[in-house]
């Protein structure tokens, strides 16, 4: 697909299809992420995949807002260190969002619909992915063909409108 | 181009030909970020786009490794709330990432370079920008044609060999 038409697709997707994605597509998508850049070039990342049903369905209760998780075809946890300097949070998370748009829009390029969720049980998290002491996870990366309609560019969307976001010279 | 082939050939660019960056692709730069997700579809955003040399060559001193701001095409300035809170600045970090990655790919498909600089002289881009003061600026993207070899999916690239980041089923 054109790069432009998969950012225009891409949408949240929460529903999925019973439908496995491929290895091949899956590794793309992570390769996309792998590839993104960071502060310094230090990939402070790190990918937990989860594609396995009964595991899905447990990662699903790291946040109320995680249901979808339980459905997904995989979710990719994104795995960081552990801080609580406020500016290296921020950092980072900057990073992981580059890290995470890359594989929205592959996934998107590939007809595969993705969603976010929030990390709120920690030791959760923890205990079903195995990641060390020092490392923590925020968000994860839901993935699944939608069930409903397919991926297209989207006209209608729940956007702020583009002269408001846009300021052209100064504010 | 192909949504893949952008992923691989987006590279940090920091020097720029001297050639403007039509309009109609600035817009759709800016486009691909606008439409980018955010928590709860909060969109806590604004762009503020510099194109006039003087004013990049001004906003280029808001860090000491801002200098390629001075000779970019466009610099885009990711204006955000302030906040102190370590949480909301990892929530907005992501967002933003999520924005800066969307207009970084769609800047690649058109054969746009772009790079990251952060802003340590807080009060320099605001004087510069004139945003108002319950907003920050934490990052700017920066965009030019590449003065050397265009953008192509790169092969040899410095990141963590992909077995190292990726985990499947648990750490």
């Amino acid at each position: 697909m054109e790069s432009f038409d998969a950012i225009l697709s891409r949408r949240s997707v929460r529903q999925y299809a019973d439908k496995p994605i491929g290895r091949e597509d899956l590794e793309r998508i992570l390769e996309a992420g792998r590839r993104a850049p960071s502060s310094v070039n230090e990939q402070r990342w790190d990918f937990v995949v989860v594609t396995e049903r009964d595991r899905l369905k447990q990662l699903a209760k790291v946040w109320r807002g995680g249901q979808h998780v339980a459905s997904s075809a995989a979710t990719i946890a994104l795995v960081t260190p552990h801080t609580n300097d406020p500016d290296i949070k921020e950092s980072i998370g900057f990073d992981l969002g580059q890290a995470a748009m890359s594989m929205m829009i592959a996934a998107a390029d590939l007809g595969i619909g993705s969603g976010h969720s929030a990390v709120r049980d920690k030791d959760l998290c923890r205990r079903l992915l195995k990641y060390p002491h020092d490392r923590t996870c925020d968000y994860l990366v839901v993935l699944g063909y939608p069930a409903d309609r397919p991926l297209r560019p989207i006209r209608h969307h729940k956007r702020r409108p583009f002269d408001d976001v846009v300021h052209f010279g100064r504010w």
